[in-house]
């Protein structure tokens, strides 16, 4: 690996329902936000994550006609996808470009323009990241394949569907201090309970959102960045990226990511640290019950034990693993292919000290997790400020 | 840029209306022939390029399904995405992961199956590479804004419509030789200046077919493919990446592609070598115009006069530049994401001395353009026999 790569800059466009903002609108916001934040006056290259524009907005050739908006053509522009784990393929794409020595300042941004279609049509398309001819075909959406994850977990381990709604709580009460949440209400675990069903055991309030919404961040060398950056540096330690069969009924074991686990332990390899060393992490909790999957295949917690240390506090802020700080895909919001970057914006923001009143004490290691359907495809990003 | 990379594998699908193949029987077809080929026994890394499945096949997280339908899960899969340019930008993917030392052996592959829709949903799949907000929105596709483009050119140049039939006719002829071409009948001008009119001046046999068809290849680092390969090692020189604004209106001026003047300057200056020095390309004539176009950009002709030397035989089996001797995307087909790869394939086929009746004699030195939308982006590749 040849040269080391810093975040020194960090967007987010709004978040939310968004009708009066077009896909390259929101997608400019958070790119010049970025930039403005990083102090840079040029880009070299672009990447950007995005799940399923041609079908949520009829727009592919998007790193193109994103370039061009955000006025930074002719440099090599590329969009990346894999899911709703775009956003953190791109940061790996971003990150090789630089480590490689192909360009200096790179930018590397998520976006998802959801709300413009219906509720029917936004299902469809997300669920063009489950297998379509062997799951999709027979009716299921991703609520339905969670829950299944869940039935499964709750029967071999014992899990609670209360343990399972302190996710939300948690999270919730996370995005209550981000000003950025979608949906920053908090709630009870009787609330969560009590909410209208999605896919038994799942109910809405296990659900994150349909989000509009754009994430970036400005990657660069470590020796360009000690001249030119202002705040502290923030260096990609580590990454890992796996894939696993899409569909569910290809893998062995159901109570576990298996891509997730093999992300994260070459995360840890290439940073060198223990799972014990992450002092705060931003995970996929596209339902209630990925996040105790996650937190078990991250390492944090023994198999099993998700649901236990969620209940007991161990995953909120304060506790020894705190677990989406910014709330989570779960309240802040989940536009697809910004996810991932968005996370690496929470976790910069905590590592440099400007999370406010969400922020983790003396954070000096995060780590971002970011999946694509139901696990077929992870990716690990380990930061560290230096 | 640390390590060499080469090409130790080509692979090809089966190209054509596919009604009884699906996208993952295809891909899977043309990666188990790259892998065949190159003599390996394992991928470390996996890039896939492709334009809209999403739309074509309601199937997004490609990347995953493919490796796992590949059997190599868990290793890092990579879909991304540049309109009809989203092969071009997979080798280019790959070439970084090899570069960088990430992974030694690496598939790279192309896939579109677009013939499980009907032609106005093709039409409109293929449409999402322009912008659809300002361009689409009007009622225009493809042959619209290449027609437009070929008046301004015949308006300033002279160029005529003889001239550019020309183009048809050279590529029939070549892809004839070609096994693999979908549509290896010979054409005369004649014929092609009385086809069915689709927009003036470009008639159905100016334009490329719908093709299902996937192109595989496996990237290696030198070091390893010296000891690995039993076959020509075909070395990637150079290459150049860069984007325009992908809607005509925001461009200055129409008889030229910047994107690809820009990454053929930087393809040219990374190798080391001047156009002349080119002995075969192939090269993006997704219409009979863009090849004209392109021939001038990349340095080939003077700017001008593409349309003359087309009609004088340059770039003919036997002439000073010989372009698209595997027929071409015009007779080859064009399976929009696998066109990149599959210009590598022939190219590689070319500098191995492997072509048949349709080798370029002599060829030492190979070129791939690779173009998505109406000029958005476009990547050119530089290849060497050593």
């Amino acid at each position: 690996m040849s040269r080391d790569v810093v975040v020194i800059g960090v967007g987010l466009s709004q978040w939310g329902e968004l009708w009066d903002l077009s896909l390259r609108d929101i997608f400019v916001d958070a790119a010049l936000a970025a930039i403005q934040d990083a102090g840079v006056d040029r880009i070299d290259a672009m990447y950007v994550g995005n799940m399923t524009a041609g079908i949520f907005t009829g727009q592919e050739h998007l790193a193109s006609l994103l370039a061009d908006y955000l006025g930074v053509t002719p440099i090599p522009a590329a969009r990346v996808e894999s899911a709703c784990a775009s956003g953190g393929l791109a940061v790996k794409m971003g990150f090789m470009d630089v480590a490689l020595g192909l360009s200096e300042i790179v930018l590397v941004g998520g976006v998802e323009k959801m709300t413009d279609v219906g509720t029917e049509e936004a299902t469809y398309a997300l669920s063009t990241a489950a297998d379509q001819d062997y799951e999709v075909y027979h009716g299921i959406t991703f609520p339905g394949l969670y829950a299944m994850m869940a039935r499964v977990h709750m029967e071999k381990f014992g899990t609670t569907r209360k343990q399972i709604a302190e996710v939300a709580v948690k999270n919730h009460y996370h995005g209550s201090m981000n000003p950025a949440a979608q949906y920053p209400q908090q709630v009870t675990a009787e609330q969560v309970m009590k909410s209208v069903m999605i896919a038994d055991p799942l109910r809405i309030l296990d659900c994150s959102p349909i989000t509009d919404g754009a994430a970036a961040i400005i990657l660069c060398s470590l020796d360009v960045a000690k001249k030119i950056s202002k705040k502290p540096l923030i260096k990609i330690k580590g990454f890992g990226h796996a894939t696993d069969s899409i569909a569910l009924h290809s893998r062995t074991d159901l109570t576990l990511l298996p891509a997730t686990v093999k992300a994260a332990q070459n995360a840890y390899k290439m940073a060198g640290i223990s799972p014990a060393q992450i002092d705060v992490a931003e995970v996929h909790d596209c339902f209630t019950i990925a996040e105790i999957f996650i937190i078990e295949d991250l390492g944090f917690v023994p198999k099993g034990q998700g649901g236990k240390a969620s209940e007991a506090g161990i995953t909120r802020l304060g506790g020894k693993h705190p677990v989406n700080v910014s709330g989570g895909l779960k309240s802040k919001g989940h536009p697809v292919g910004a996810t991932g970057v968005a996370q690496v914006v929470e976790i910069v923001t905590q590592l440099r000290g400007d999370a406010g009143p969400r922020q983790v004490k003396k954070a000096r290691i995060g780590l971002t997790q970011n999946m694509g359907g139901s696990g077929g495809s992870s990716l690990v990003h380990i930061l560290e400020v230096i």
